[in-house]
């Protein structure tokens, strides 16, 4: 079996709601669909979400990396071959959603092939994973709201808040709010996405001491590098590293430097063959790690979950799965569905993506 | 597809040269050959090296334990789900060769099922590897004959010489002689098996400071800490950590401790499953790594082989792969064939394993 074509296809679906953050805000899901063919007419496909504000790639950034020099670097090689198409892909430099695409519609690829699913490609530890939603800035009243709504509606129990505002009261007042509305019915942690400085991070986790957090991620900037080590240093919850963590290498840099406790996987980033590492190096380290969300739509989070599910250590905590709810439409034919605050993966070959043509052909920007 | 039965068959190969070494030698290679079976009548084959001076593992030990313990936790179970079948495995500590034997007929039975090569399942970065060929203890002319011979015959042109014996003038005449019967036209490295002490080990390296000498392996034993921390400090080549590395947590201390600058991934210890994990830790710190060999039959070497080629960084070596041919036999039906000093993949599902029944018959010890 040989790659014959790869296609970057850019579509763009907007949300019903902003999600606003510490770094950037995004009001659509203008992503490039990844889809790679085989001699034998197999398909296939994953998404790449552009976040120039984490790693400097825009729409129009991958599908040129793609199309233009990754697709003739691989086509003619075997699906199967993922370390030398990665070998060849590594000769460019950065583009890490455009490389992870790539990756892993190879590995949906091998699972059509092979009938087997990605999950149990990977390990197969489990077939399903908790979800986590994040909560986007709001007032404390509304995202409050927000939760229990989801709680209510979904069976969604955990909740990841987005903080790094100033005054810092604005956001321990927000997750003061929606631990007084769910009291212990729910876990809560925070994201900072570098909003905060070491010093304004400290004293807002003090202030949310009684709280019960159980993560906080990338409050202030791991360039902050003393005052990123003394925060750590401080902290008594793990200390997530996201975006200052997408590469292996710098996983072992930040976690050996003691600017971080935990990682955050997220295949967006790290497809799956770079994720698996991540994986493999986090437990060999001896730290936690969660599954995090690139504000991905539901190919995206099709692939998270079937990363996340597929060992014990990724799969131990709710994966953050949810951000699709908020889109005004997608491009599976069968929607992903959240119920008891689960999703399952799907028992089907590769990924289980089906693709609607239709509301690709709606959706996609370049005809 | 579910696993139906284990079987640990004990069996007894003499070899026709004894391999002596600074902490054993080997005599006979008995060993067990595990079968793993299916419901759908796939059987995944792999052999176990009990090493009772590194593991403490032996034969008895190792059929009670697969029968006993691992046969009734996984029996149901999918071959695919090999992170829940570790998970379940994990509850008896220690048994490595034993736990890696089942993990590498799980990959055999999922290659086959699947139509393809462990090899390519794993990542696919090549299609074959060089072979370093180990030298045990005799004398400096009868080993330098060895290394011509292997040159000559099988076009072998890496070799590990076995040291630690004191004096140490015995190894350094040794390594002398090798190197001025074939000059610049072999990779020379040395592996003490912790026969030496730190001061000894330091005073050796010296000795050979002018016989360019690629690597040095376990010269002195990573329980001396600060000896062992004091002598890879010095080392102006890659210290490796073998037989003090067997899990990757060990990986992680010994490298930070700084007992070791690189790392054998030996297939037989670490089956494929947790291969990957020591190669992904391995790449992810930032060290080299060599596949090693456990005294490995032509089942277990093909096994290495098969993970080897899978990557880049285990297939830029020569690996260690050539224990066999002092076997006086072995289980394959089609032998291995090391030729200008290569060993290729076998392009056949699985681990591509033709075990021939009639001598196992005449091998195996139970019947």
């Amino acid at each position: 079996m040989k790659i014959t074509q790869v296609e970057a296809i850019p579509f763009a679906i907007p949300y019903r709601k902003p999600l606003v953050f510490a770094s950037g805000e995004v009001h659509t899901a203008a992503h490039i669909l990844v889809r790679v063919h085989t001699d034998d007419g197999l398909v296939g496909t994953a998404e790449a979400p552009p976040r120039p504000f984490t790693y400097g790639e825009t729409q129009a950034s991958i599908k040129e990396v793609v199309e233009s020099i990754f697709a003739p670097a691989i086509t003619g090689e075997s699906p199967y071959d993922r370390e030398l198409v990665h070998a060849r892909m590594a000769r460019t430099i950065a583009n890490p959603t455009a490389k992870s695409a790539v990756d892993m519609a190879l590995w949906d690829i091998i699972g059509q092939a092979t009938g087997v699913s990605v999950t149990q490609l990977l390990g197969g530890f489990t077939d399903r994973m908790q979800v986590s939603h994040m909560l986007g800035f709001d007032e404390p009243e509304k995202m409050a709201d927000e939760a229990e709504r989801m709680l209510e509606t979904f069976g969604i129990s955990t909740f990841k808040v987005k903080v790094g505002r100033t005054p810092i009261e604005l956001d321990v007042a927000v997750c003061r709010a929606i631990r007084e509305r769910l009291g212990d019915r729910i876990e809560l942690y925070i994201d900072g996405n570098r909003g905060w400085t070491a010093s304004e991070s400290a004293r807002a986790l003090r202030k949310m001491d009684d709280l019960d957090l159980s993560m906080a991620e990338e409050l202030n900037p791991a360039d902050d590098v003393l005052g990123r080590r003394w925060l750590v240093e401080q902290s008594t919850i793990p200390f997530v590293a996201d975006e200052s963590v997408s590469t292996p290498a710098d996983v072992t840099r930040e976690i050996l430097g003691g600017s971080a406790t935990m990682v955050s996987i997220k295949t967006a980033r790290t497809g799956f063959t770079t994720s698996q590492r991540v994986h493999h190096l986090a437990e060999s380290l001896g730290i936690e790690v969660v599954m995090g969300n690139q504000i991905d739509g539901q190919v995206g989070s099709l692939c998270s979950l079937a990363f996340g599910a597929a060992y014990q250590s990724t799969s131990r905590r709710a994966g953050e799965l949810s951000n699709f709810l908020d889109m005004s439409d997608d491009l599976l034919a069968t929607p992903l569905e959240i119920s008891n605050g689960e999703l399952l993966v799907r028992q089907a070959p590769g990924l289980g993506l089906d693709i609607d043509e239709d509301k690709l052909t709606r959706y996609r920007q370049d005809r």
